[in-house]
């Protein structure tokens, strides 16, 4: 047991260096663009009533889902805060912290708990700990790189959250199968109960709802009124061409919750990259139709295909929700990138595109946001979109395999037989049968044992 | 087989007609009216959230409930788009797509999603698709004659979306029954458990909490602000009389769940038509109270009745929750309108009806909104409120009666006697008895059947 | 059953009176601060989703949860915009009343939660609203008291909402257990169940989640940003050393789920007062940090021994979520108020603190905010927000043990012995074995019991 409790001494420690470090590194921001908080707090109602009740569909996991996306969110938020912040820090080594920082740390945690989804209920909520201080380190890395100096465009996140998230994810799953052999059989637990889907249904449909505000934060004006526009287009046919294919890959011509709660988001991946660009309504709502299509048959043929011949397993099918959507989002950015115009964009290509400016372009009355740029034109921008999409997939994969062996040490309590179950890390209610004075039940037990089940349901 | 697997070419070919109606028909709006997105968030929440779980009150209908919900609104999002654009074409016949357009096309969903609550469980989701775009189609007829023709005021839409909803619901659910007579009968899934209400009271409340959103969107200034006030309160004290008229007509003198899931709603219908309007607060606190009572005196008298001698079910009972009240909610709107006066409104009378501003008056420096009018007087003003009323549920039930024999075609799939539940059109979880090598569970089910159930409850 | 209607009767009085309260009292308020509205519906989300789902853990009384959470919030709602706008009538004896109105009345609220989550259970409905309709006149007065009188600062109601509605509360429960004497045995429903604390979770979420908007509403500009930034890192910390610590507290090494739903919460009642205060980021963290480890060492140790030596129950526990951290909120007030200088602060030193500027004090082009105070220096302000503390948990007490009082009259009919359970005051969904014609299950219940409670589950 004393070993045992030096995880609870770990998990203080990390938090009394996060106060020291916020001590040490932060200040408050004087600016303060309030236009923001409201889609800030669509994304904060994302990542922990999103992504914490989409997990909770597994039959005797929902503690855990809700609860380990609690905590790893709380976490890594302040982590994010710190990671991020590492890249603005000004003349007095201190990052200046508002309500930018506050959404920016939030989407960063929905790489963390992707990843989470990708190995849920096959962890400790240790490992995930771990798991999520490395990928945040990483992550900010690989999105600086991207942003900064590869200079590409990624408006959602569909390759710097999403692809990054599914891949760090599934290269961590893939080690932790390894390692375990094969000491995991089958308990008949990772699937889902009638109750546990509902629940589920809560977090896909919060997700659903504000993605627009997930992909659209960042932007302003013109640009933002189309990332709105693009992300509920694209997310309203996604779900019905889901629905849909959802029949075709059944066996009995039934519609498939698995796919109802996690392909009718992938609408909102693909379309992320370029959710502010001209994509015309008709181009969103196509984006949203194929990447419907393909989550499902990425469920019902990719999913079991990759889990028996290659041992990785996919408890939530991130790779079909966010890895194969980020991908075609990065592929979709390359190609926008490839025709953008000032035809088309006027002056806001050099907001959309900076590298696109010439070097010896100035900000005007009209158009303040105008600087000297690397002068590139359309065809090396789409070449670095593409190049941005490749580093954030490898890098995923090499830091994810290294952090899977990692999280394998013995000290962060990496889980033998006791998988997709609530018992091993949580109090559970007492059962009827141990509460001894229960009263008011002994009448009706002797009348039938449905009542029993009726009155407590 | 083959004929079942119709509906999903069907529903796919629907998807590509909305592509090509958008590359066709829109283009985006460069005006942006980014103070209306919160408010359009709380409304997109109401029509995905609030009207999918609330319908999740039945037993064993909660996937159906929850996902056709998603599928329905998701398609009609679209579809409304599209026909409430086509009264708005510009000069190169394209529509031009901007946050108001969202919002309008989520209160355009919000009418069939009532309608589907009258026929909830009864239906099959081809039946559902299929009426939602009829129903389009003849509302955004209609609350163009309203708007623009008749040029009543409707700010929350009691009309032209509760009334509407309801009375076409109903006439569908009529047909629904008369066509298949005797072959229904009560399998005793028309009901909740325990579960299933408390899920329902995630869409009442979120329901009722953005309701002055609803209410209030399409206005500014002084009359959003006295819109979300009188939504605010009426709701407040509807909920409040609700509960106390709930005892009064139960048996045992106790709460019923039916009333406090829907009746404590219909003070936000009641006071909708007139929402802007100088009620002042103890006129929205009267109608809230009223409506409360005369919609729990429906689900206690009137459902009943309307269903044993005219074969007209109501599953959600809309007609006491969306029918009642919005036609109270028109009536209340012709009296306001009666009533209304420059003295009491200012010029702001010219916007609230522009019909009464005389055809030669124009814009002034202070007023910008003045326009030349139709020069009504109070009274023409509350006839053509009442004319609107009158043809709203007039074309609601007609097109109601066509569109239930239209979705009563075979290929439509209508239900047989399946009614109110899942298993027809959903894989269900497995049975726990079906799962063979769950090791966990073997040795709890010998010491007593009790545990089982506990564990995975 | 004559004197049993009587309830009902005396809510439709308590009604009609508010209504004509509202007739003679109210009119709208014609400045529109339409900014505030998104923080507003959050806060209207954390009074009736927050509190009304994190009380449904208990086993069986979920809907009586959040029904009376939802009927007493919307009666508490109307009767706290009178009861704070008697205190800003205007010369005609009129309130004027507006989105700030709104939320403030939402903000009263909570107060009276606050105190029935002490109660949950061992109550009837009556005993509530009339528990809330005393609460909210002294509420009001301890309100104006502390920030008009002795012009305090307490940004988000630590003081005044959380530690007031605790110790009224809890004062309330002592009265009620003491009045019953040996009546009430444990009859094993005062437990959560697998469902009920997921719904729960709901709760807890969404309040942690809109927190930062109850603490920033009523402030602008920087003062806004810094209270949003504050309560964000206050309960990302909060969250950590909660999960941390309930480890610690535990026979078996695992997390509590009565801990995680609601010590999570501590942290943003631990930082309300000074919320908006220069704690820097780090000072933030260190308070929520701090909120956690206390509120789960209440949980674990205070709350069981002040139910057996004192007869104190609280259900919810809300002395370690809203008692122990509202006080604590106090005290860091008290000092921040004592370190807080002109130095710091410029100018708005005198927007936070009123009483501190000069008496000679004038507005100027630059710092509009800027009146006349009464020259207090930091120690004195110090010692007034002490004197608040002291001032608000002693009313608190005193008025909550004569409420006590008043609500154990028989005609509000106290509960006897059947305590935590719906049945008393619901009508329940029937049992299966009562629906006669369940013809769909018959079959099923022959091969095995299982698949019964499978399919309807």
């Amino acid at each position: 047991m004393l070993a045992k409790k030096a995880d609870v001494v770990l998990v203080l420690l990390i938090q009394i260096i996060l106060i020291v470090l916020f001590f040490i590194f932060t200040t408050y921001d004087d600016k303060y663009e309030s236009n923001a908080y409201p889609m800030f707090q669509d994304i904060h109602v994302m990542i922990f009533i999103g992504f914490g009740f989409l997990m909770t569909f597994l039959r005797r996991y929902g503690y855990s889902a809700v609860g380990f996306n609690f905590l790893l969110g709380a976490l890594i938020i302040q982590w994010a805060l710190l990671c991020q912040g590492f890249y603005q820090l000004n003349e007095n080594n201190k990052m200046k912290l508002g309500i930018g920082s506050l959404y920016k740390a939030d989407i960063a945690a929905a790489t963390v708990l992707i990843s989470m989804g990708a190995v849920l209920g096959r962890t400790s909520y240790m490992q995930l700990l771990i798991m999520g201080i490395v990928e945040i380190a990483v992550f900010s890395a690989n999105s600086f790189l991207g942003s900064n100096i590869f200079q590409v465009a990624d408006a959602g996140g569909s390759m710097f959250v999403h692809a990054f998230g599914a891949y760090f994810g599934l290269a961590v799953s893939y080690v932790i199968e390894l390692k375990k052999a094969k000491t995991i059989t089958d308990n008949g637990l990772e699937e889902s109960r009638y109750t546990s889907d509902l629940f589920a249904m809560i977090g896909t449909i919060f997700l659903w709802l504000y993605w627009p505000s997930f992909n659209a934060v960042e932007l302003t004006g013109d640009g933002q009124q189309r990332a709105v526009m693009n992300t509920y287009l694209s997310l309203a046919s996604c779900c019905v061409t889901t629905f849909a294919v959802s029949l075709i890959f059944s066996k009995n011509h039934k519609f498939d919750m698995v796919h109802v709660q996690n392909s009718t988001l992938a609408g909102g991946v693909a379309v992320g990259t370029t959710a502010n660009l001209m994509l015309q309504p008709f181009g969103a709502v196509l984006i949203g139709a194929v990447a419907g299509v393909v989550s499902v048959a990425g469920y019902a043929k990719l999913t079991p295909w990759l889990s028996s011949n290659f041992g990785i397993r996919d408890t939530c099918g991130v790779h079909n929700l966010h890895g194969i959507p980020g991908v075609l989002a990065g592929l979709i950015g390359a190609f926008m990138a490839g025709i953008a115009s000032e035809a088309t964009y006027c002056k806001t290509l050099y907001e959309i595109y900076p590298a696109r400016a010439s070097p010896n372009m100035t900000a005007t009355a009209e158009y303040t946001f105008l600087k000297p740029g690397l002068g590139r034109d359309e065809a090396q921008q789409a070449g670095y979109q593409t190049l941005a999409l490749v580093v954030t997939v490898t890098l995923a994969v090499a830091s994810g395999l290294l952090t899977g062996m990692l999280v394998m040490w013995e000290n962060f309590l990496p889980l033998k037989e006791e998988c997709f179950d609530d018992r091993h890390a949580w109090h559970l209610p007492r059962k009827k049968a141990e509460i001894g004075s229960m009263v008011t039940f002994k009448p009706m037990i002797k009348n039938n044992y449905y009542s029993v089940f009726e009155r407590v349901l």
